[in-house]
């Protein structure tokens, strides 16, 4: 089931989405509900009803959440051939520990960089000359937690959408942690929309992104180092888990700096990351209007 | 002004407080506005009117923001002498850009972590067995913006209180990025209450932590290495702040790592930060209960 954010003037909706058809069909829920997305879903014991289909192309598509709740927990280096391009090249301020981490790398990303499918990536020169893509598979929360261990974990996910992790690398470099870099404003485009965990087999799910066209990331979900077993169970540790959090879970080798010379965004790409299972969450990049 | 979040029973109180008289003369705030402690007083032309002082023994304290919207901000290695014995820790994973960072390190610790003053540090020996206290100046933002240059930057400042950014040194090595041993369940003591931007000289202002009242971290919060002005400038270059953020601005020398041997946090161990002008955040340490 492929669940979506919508809005039509002031009014919010999510619904389940018909891709054959072009229509979503509304959950029957209140607006200050579907206003907090698909986080209204979460934690109940049925899906709410849904009402007579409207057409896609009525309403403006959303970010699944449009708002999390607290800041997007990211992974970085989370794959082997990923890993060993970013050591490489120059930007990794974790490098000391050597290409591929031993243990998961979990940093974040503020909720307000969030965007939907189709608003666009804005570049500032005078902030980043190094803007990139990461294309990425984000876990959503449903049962909160803590302590939970790498072979419960699954029983705590709701869902998953896609997220590109859109990283300024001459920031993350510069100050050493990553969050600055990570959280830009429109630096975290989410969706197109989310599915259900039974819709997704993460052991093997391509992953893939392209820049006008040109593929550059081509991955499969199950070759993760550190799985989304093992990343909850690190997370949960000591730090209760809740429901709607979100995980991004790393990206596959193919980000721009992995290129000689590098290939970073410019005004005018059009970013698309797809998920097999899930769609094509596509942006276009921009140069801010000052 | 010294401004603080209390409950009694089911009730939330916003109050100015008198430490003399031991009272609190609270804001006049409907319930859901006063759920947000002072989160509710940034943004107005002026202060609520204040009624009837209450009696402080018959209160409950809060932290000043008992949620905060987002991560909080927080900024590592910010004076030189901690700079140098964190490095020196054998802990430090960002020690390839040297003792003293050239530029900010900005990182975030989750709204959840936070605890009032008076509420316990809860210690689980499973997870960690090195846990530190950092005794911080946090900034509370008032006014948001973006591209804030430093020399604007006090003009985006609401108030200030203090965070004990209580610190897994095992996991914050482990992890290489510090969001996981940062955001332990209670390792953010805020409190005890907020102080008006205008009621501190943030330029001197003595700072202080002290366990079982041995002395260990006094300094002066002129000693930092970035300045709040410099911090506020870094993080809004192209991230948006928001009123009501906080920013932790670091730790002076003196935390339990700097010893030799460690002096780590044990069950019993009572830490108490005191930022001149501000007041004293005081916390017992206890093992967790299984």
């Amino acid at each position: 089931m492929k669940i979506g954010t919508f809005r039509t003037g002031e009014k919010w909706l999510v619904g389940q989405v018909d891709e054959v058809a072009e229509t979503v069909s509304p959950f029957e829920l209140d607006q200050d509900q579907a206003s907090r997305g698909v986080l209204s879903l979460i934690g109940r014991d049925a899906m709410p009803q849904t009402g007579a289909p409207v057409s896609l192309s009525e309403l403006e598509l959303c970010a699944p959440i449009p708002r999390p709740e607290r800041n997007i927990f990211c992974v970085g280096k989370n794959y082997f051939e990923h890993a060993h391009e970013f050591s490489a090249s120059g930007f990794d301020s974790s490098a000391a520990k050597g290409a591929v981490p031993e243990f998961p790398i979990v940093f974040s990303k503020v909720p307000e960089s969030v965007i939907s499918h189709g608003e666009q990536i804005v570049l500032d020169p005078e902030v980043s000359d190094a803007v990139d893509y990461e294309a990425e598979l984000a876990v959503i929360i449903g049962k909160g937690g803590k302590g939970i261990c790498a072979e419960d974990a699954l029983d705590h996910v709701w869902g998953y959408t896609i997220i590109n992790d859109v990283t300024a690398r001459d920031l993350q470099s510069r100050y050493s942690q990553w969050l600055v870099g990570k959280s830009q404003d429109t630096f975290g485009p989410m969706g197109p929309w989310a599915v259900l965990k039974q819709d997704l087999d993460v052991a093997n799910t391509k992953i893939q992104c392209s820049v006008n066209g040109e593929l550059r990331q081509d991955s499969n979900t199950g070759l993760l180092i550190f799985n989304i077993g093992t990343i909850i169970e690190t997370i949960s540790a000591g730090l209760t888990l809740k429901p709607g959090d979100i995980i991004a879970t790393g990206t596959p080798a193919g980000v721009g700096i992995g290129f000689k010379p590098p290939k970073y965004l410019q005004a005018g790409d059009i970013v698309e990351v797809t998920v097999e299972g899930i769609g094509t969450l596509r942006n276009e990049c921009r140069l801010t209007s000052t």
